[in-house]
C-alpha cells in the first residue's frame, strides 16, 4: 500500500537508494540489513525503514531485505521497469554531453530521438541516434509517445517548445533551460538542472567557509535582528 | 549588515536574482521595483525584500532598486568579483561538456587547469585548455592555488582525489560524482550535481502525474495509516 502524500525528501532519496542497491548487487550482497544499509549510505536505519514504510512492506523481521528484490521493487517505484522512451532537445554541447554521459539505458529508458531546430546538424549521430530536426517532431511525437522531454536549449525557445511538447503529449520535462516551466504549467512534471546555479551556490559557500576559518571566535557578533 | 545564519532557501535564490538582474541589465532596464522584479521571478514583492533584507539594504524607499548596482552587490555575495580560478578533474564526455558549456569566464570564474588520470588525453586542448595529467596536480596547486574544484570523474576515484586536493588546499567541490564529500569530510564546501538522481526523480514524478490524472476523483483512496 502506498502512502499519499510522500515528502519530496522521502522520494529524492530513492534513486540514492536504487544506486546503493545496485552497487551492492554488483558486490554479490544477497541481503542487507536496515542497519548496514544506513551505514553504507550515512542514514538511520529508522529513517529507512520509515522511508520504505511509505511504499509498502519489503523487509523481513529478522532477515533484512533481499537486495536484488529491494532494487527491482524500488527500480518499479521509480518506473525504471516502464522502458520509457526520452527525447532530447537540443544538440548543442550540453545535449550531445548530456546524450553521451547519461547513461539512459543503463536506468531502463530508452533515449528514442535527438532534436536540433539547426538545419546543419540533421542526420549527425550521436551515440548512434541521428539528429532530427525539429520540425519532425510532431510526427515523431505521434509515432513514439514519447513519456520525458530534455530541454538542453536557451530559455528564449523554452517556452515555445514546451507549449509545443504538451501539446503533443509530453508532459514530464528534465530542464537544463532557465525556463521556469512550472510558473506556466502547474501540472507538468518537472526536474530542473540549473548549473551555474549550483556553481554560484558553491562560490557562495566556499566564501563563508573561508570568512568563518579566518574569524577567530571571539569576535563572532550576531547581527540578527 | 550580514546576518548570521542566513536559510539555505535565500541563497539558492541568490543566484535567479543575479540571473534575473544580468537579464534586464541586457533588455536596458536601469531600475526596478521589488513589485515588478517579483512579477518576473514570480516571488512575492515582500519575499524580495526579505531575502535582500539578509545582506543589508539595496533599495531605496520610493525608488526601488539601481537593476546593475543590485546585480554588482548580489555578485559580491556570491563571490563572483573575485576571478576565482577553478580546476577540473576528469576530461571524460561530462569534464569537456562542462568546460566547453559552463561559461566560467561569464560568472567571473577562471577555469584554471583541466587535469586526467589518463596519460593519452595529455595536451589535448578544450577550449583551448590544455589537459594536464594528474600527477602535475601538487605543483599546479602551489603555483596557482586554485579555490574550486570540479570533480567529473567516477565514484570509484573520488575519494582519494577529494582527500589530495584538500591537502593542496582546496576546500570547495562542484561535485558530479557519487562521492559523499560531507561523509568524510563535513567542513568542505560541497554542492553536488547528481544528474541522474535528477532524472529519476522525475520519472517518479511522471508516473505519479499520469496516475492522477487517470483516477476518477471518486476512487480516491486515503490509505494513510
Amino acid at each position: 500500500m502506498r502512502k499519499e502524500n510522500i515528502s519530496d525528501a522521502v522520494i529524492r532519496r530513492l534513486p540514492r537508494y536504487y544506486r546503493q542497491l545496485t552497487d551492492l548487487c554488483n558486490r554479490g550482497v544477497v541481503r542487507i540489513s536496515s542497519h548496514s544499509l544506513g551505514q553504507e549510505m550515512n542514514i538511520t536505519a529508522s529513517q529507512i525503514r520509515q522511508d520504505f514504510s511509505c511504499f509498502g512492506e519489503f523487509g523481513q523481521q529478522g532477515y533484512g531485505y533481499n537486495v536484488a528484490e529491494l532494487r527491482r521493487q524500488i527500480g518499479h517505484i521509480l518506473g525504471l521497469d516502464q522502458h520509457d522512451k526520452i527525447i532530447l532537445i537540443g544538440a548543442g554541447n550540453l545535449g550531445r554531453a548530456i546524450t553521451v554521459h547519461i547513461g539512459f539505458q543503463k536506468y531502463g529508458y530508452e533515449l528514442a530521438g535527438i532534436f536540433d531546430s539547426n538545419i546543419s546538424l540533421e542526420n549527425i549521430e550521436i551515440s548512434g541516434i541521428k539528429i532530427m530536426h525539429t520540425n519532425r517532431l510532431a510526427e515523431f511525437c505521434k509515432e513514439n509517445h514519447p513519456k520525458m522531454a530534455v530541454l538542453c536549449i536557451p530559455k528564449s525557445g523554452a517556452k515555445e517548445m514546451v507549449q509545443k511538447l504538451l501539446d503533443l503529449g509530453v508532459n514530464a520535462f528534465w530542464n537544463f533551460s532557465h525556463y521556469d516551466i512550472h510558473y506556466d504549467h502547474p501540472e507538468a512534471a518537472v526536474e530542473n538542472v540549473h548549473l551555474t546555479d549550483s556553481l554560484m551556490t558553491l562560490s557562495y559557500a566556499a566564501r563563508r567557509q573561508e570568512e568563518y576559518s579566518a574569524e577567530p571566535s571571539s569576535e563572532e557578533e550576531n547581527t540578527e535582528e
